[in-house]
């Protein structure tokens, strides 16, 4: 179906070659990297090969012999965020949503009063603080996160954490987190920072941070990273990271652990930053791009610049009404019709920031112009 | 270095030859099935078939593809507990643990204030009630469990729930939970159920509650289904299952319930009835084989004839001082020395029924006489 030399990569060509020759062929125009990337052969390798190894000699003996790859995997989450190795605590969990509950109902003292965080937080994280009895507190800050604003706050409220989500599921606004995170830490209140988006996607480097600010970093193993699905990480610094409970499930899918280092070992052997970079290239030139072709019917949300690689869009009007246009059925027809693979994000994900619904245009590495030819030429033929 | 021909099975020849043949060769005397049994090639393939899916097609796609096949496991997770076809929730979570902790946390009115179980309850149960906010109650019965005590105590009281674990972790003692549940169903009083140790392994028919009795069942993959880590289940019938917020986990391992469901099928084909009188003859052939060679060394502490594959032993006295004796450590050089993998079932698996650690052995169908002369062999030679 494709023709890898026809191509015409939107990030450096040798990345893009590096990324699209190391995994399966797609079978579709795949923009849902922000959702689930897709895994590298030596991903999908290094996840079946334990699984054969589980079979063959135990699950935990298994896991037992996998233990030095896993803490190399801790390294290299521990790179990504500045973090010296073996600094802080890392732990793999089943998903990001996991780790945001393991962290919370693992902090000393129990889970906490009230939890702060920006009006554009992700719904399903505000949902999971209200199950566990945390009582949600927002700060008044402008979509684009204003470390002021959270010194302000702080200045008069001391809230139990403030969780501060890094890139939106919702939005590809690369938000200061380091920042308020720093500000956070000058407050003396822990900062709890959501990287599903973000980790191996944009920089989140916290090195300038103190090393005795209490500081949680979570995220995922599927999203850019694009390891297995069904694995999830914490890392903790500073004192906190001492009297957390242990936040590691044990009991787990550890064949994707391994797969997840597997995914980190090839993203520290492209570079941290040369990713970074090509992702960040790829989402402006997508950008640019749906912005010149659907003007007058579709509008892109990010600043068209904005360093990374997810895109969304909305209807502004022309053959599309914004009042009605049915947005999970419109992607559903791209799919089914175009084989074009977005995301439909509906206002649940940031009830407090997202008006309408958007549709998110999440390429990665191997995403080529012509992949943006055919979302303008589907997104066309649908409206 | 296995010779299946000459190996002399416990279970019928014809179960222990289809358990043996549908999977990769051990690499060791592998009598741990109770912590996680050895998948089968069509496991590892469905597994590593969806997650290639996944890298081809998009995560998303593929788990849409796959929900026939999920669906159909539901079903096949009904039937083990004598349910109808589409009867009740079916809830694919993490592990058993996690599907512990949603059920807790998505009654109707939120964690309950009180769960009552028996002095021999699972630790780690005991202690995620504890850490969610609910104070355990102990009900007054022997070991073996006695359906008339809990009738009696819920005379008395009417906790949140009770919660019954089917098969121990620390002993291979069935417990008559089916019986259990009816007393509680006719109290009025929510049943938990923890299958993990008994689903795929004992009998698990519950159809002769009332069907408005409100039940909960939990389990895992690993263990006696030999599906995949990283999932487990939940289901639910009666009117709370109506009630309940949903349980299952969106973001998962779905490769591995895709593999779930070809274990389930697996099941299926071999016969449950038969599955379960294959592993009862095997833990019976072990239980005696051990009492008889190891005796004024060992005890086996469950009833010999207990049908279950789970035998547990524990040191008694002769060249080893039960008081002084590291079974941890001996669990270790059994595997390190002799290639002979059990489990060290420490005090910590039933604080309220252990008073010394155990070492747990439990085979699976391809279990053979070999296996226990290697055991006995290798327990006299570290002892």
């Amino acid at each position: 179906m494709e023709h890898p030399c026809e191509q015409i990569p939107l990030a450096p060509a040798d990345l893009a070659a590096a990324w699209r020759r190391t995994r399966p062929p797609r079978r579709l125009v795949h923009l849902d990297s922000a959702a689930a990337a897709r895994a590298s052969w030596a991903v999908l390798d290094a996840t079946a090969a334990h699984a054969r190894r589980e079979a063959e000699e135990g699950g935990y003996v298994a896991a037992a012999a996998a233990a030095p790859v896993l803490d190399r995997a801790r390294d290299d989450v521990r790179a990504l965020l500045g973090w010296p190795a073996g600094g802080g605590a890392v732990a793999f969990c089943h998903s990001a949503e996991d780790a945001l509950r393991q962290v919370l109902l693992g902090l000393p003292g129990g889970v906490p009063t009230t939890a702060a965080h920006a009006p554009g937080e992700y719904g399903p994280n505000v949902a999971l603080l209200r199950r566990l009895g945390v009582r949600p507190v927002t700060v008044d800050t402008p979509h684009r996160l204003d470390p002021a604003a959270f010194e302000r706050f702080l200045a008069g409220t001391r809230p139990g954490l403030v969780h501060v989500t890094w890139v939106g599921s919702h939005v590809g606004t690369v938000q200061p987190a380091a920042e308020v995170a720093a500000v956070c830490a000058a407050a003396g209140v822990p900062v709890v920072l959501d990287a599903a988006q973000a980790f191996g996607h944009v920089d989140t480097a916290l090195d300038a941070l103190p090393a005795d600010a209490d500081v949680v970093v979570y995220g995922t193993s599927r999203k850019w990273l694009a390891g297995p699905r069904g694995v999830g990480f914490a890392a903790a610094r500073g004192p906190l990271a001492h009297r957390l409970a242990p936040l590691e499930q044990a009991e787990a899918h550890v064949a994707g652990r391994v797969g997840l280092a597997a995914a980190l070992a090839e993203h520290r052997d492209l570079g941290p930053a040369a990713v970074r970079a090509g992702l960040a290239r790829v989402g402006t030139a997508v950008r640019h791009r749906l912005a010149a072709e659907l003007e007058g019917t579709w509008e892109v949300v990010e600043e068209l610049d904005e360093p990374s690689a997810t895109a969304t869009v909305r209807p502004t009007g022309g053959s599309l009404d914004p009042a009605t246009t049915d947005l999970a059925a419109l992607r559903a027809r791209l799919l089914a019709e175009h084989g074009v693979l977005t995301t439909f994000a509906g206002v649940e994900r940031s009830p407090g920031e997202m008006r309408t619904p958007a549709l998110r245009v999440s390429g990665h590495l191997d995403t080529a112009a012509q992949d943006v030819d055919a979302l303008v030429a589907a997104l066309r033929a649908v409206a």
